[in-house]
């Protein structure tokens, strides 16, 4: 019998997937549970929604307590943390180079890499730069993943991961979601997913 | 010296201040902290983010998300649960009738059960003979109650309340704020409010 297995899904902009990725593989082992990391793009998501830009830009007083939260939930957990800028990054390339690791065997460090790199140490996640220092940290050699990020088969898969990420009814990130399809949005739901994982099989 | 304090900011038609208002209470005075009730409307401050109505009806995927949610919280608290139709309720009867509890004994008592009538077992509570029910059922007498709620000092009290809200930023609920103006939004942050209100003093 498999173990039970719960998707993690995420875009790289979205902030409360920082503390999420930063404690999903710990808090799930324990939970004897499998992740599956799932990269996704928001953009496609909120402008069926109308929106063009973050929520959190969108409207100022949630923004304003988002990024308290977040300093705050860091703080507690001893992550480093600093507010991206602009915020939301373009996490398109990110997203890509995810997927070509997520084939391989350095997919799920390397996101969370990018999280850190991005939350943690300020640095900007669209810039070709910023990937391949991600990928040397983890012996990658940069040049054959930027390529095959590149690709048109990398770019087709992250417009369908996008587009089954729509289909499951997901509207924001980070999102789990059980074997047998319930949905559980938020980094304070990862428990509760978990519990629901275990009994889902 | 005063025990820590902490403001509980609700709209009676707020879905998650159903559980956070069943919790708040026993939650807080195991942490030896002091809770006070604050009744508000949310109608206002979301007309001015250009919504008419519950961002839950606007945004269909995540009022799908926020029910089945609501849900499995009142099955882990063992809170009976049902959708309020219509949704949202309009709660300005409610929290008027609130208002005037607040400045006697029965308040907190009162806001606790208008939550579970909604929520719990499908009441109007737009309707006076649901607050006449509830008043009987705290042996309040429900006439002069009733005619305090409708005066213009509980109108101009509830006013001077939503616009307290939104200068304090708030802008959704449940809203925890401590004694030092730290603001927490939602049910699942009541323990981290908890938390600061006991360093806040």
């Amino acid at each position: 019998m498999n173990p039970p297995a719960l998707d993690f899904w995420f875009d790289f902009a979205s902030t409360y997937s920082y503390p999420a990725a930063a404690r999903v593989q710990a808090t799930a082992a324990e939970a004897g549970v499998q992740v599956k990391f799932r990269p996704f793009l928001l953009g496609p998501i909120f402008k069926a929604q109308g929106w063009d830009t973050s929520p959190f830009n969108l409207y100022p007083a949630k923004g304003r307590h988002m990024w308290r939260d977040l300093a705050r939930i860091c703080a507690d957990m001893g992550l480093p943390f600093c507010q991206p800028d602009p915020f939301p990054q373009n996490s398109l390339l990110a997203a890509r180079v995810a997927l070509v690791g997520l084939n391989e065997s350095w997919g799920d460090e390397f996101c969370v890499a990018v999280f850190r790199a991005q939350f943690g140490e300020g640095c900007s996640i669209s810039e070709v730069g910023t990937m391949a220092a991600l990928l040397a940290k983890l012996n990658v050699a940069a040049e054959p993943v930027l390529a095959a990020a590149r690709s048109d088969a990398t770019k087709a898969r992250l417009r369908s991961q996008t587009e089954e990420a729509e289909r499951r009814g997901l509207f924001g990130a980070p999102t789990f979601i059980t074997a047998d399809g319930e949905l559980f949005w938020g980094n304070d739901r990862l428990e509760q997913a978990l519990r629901w994982a275990k009994h889902a099989r």
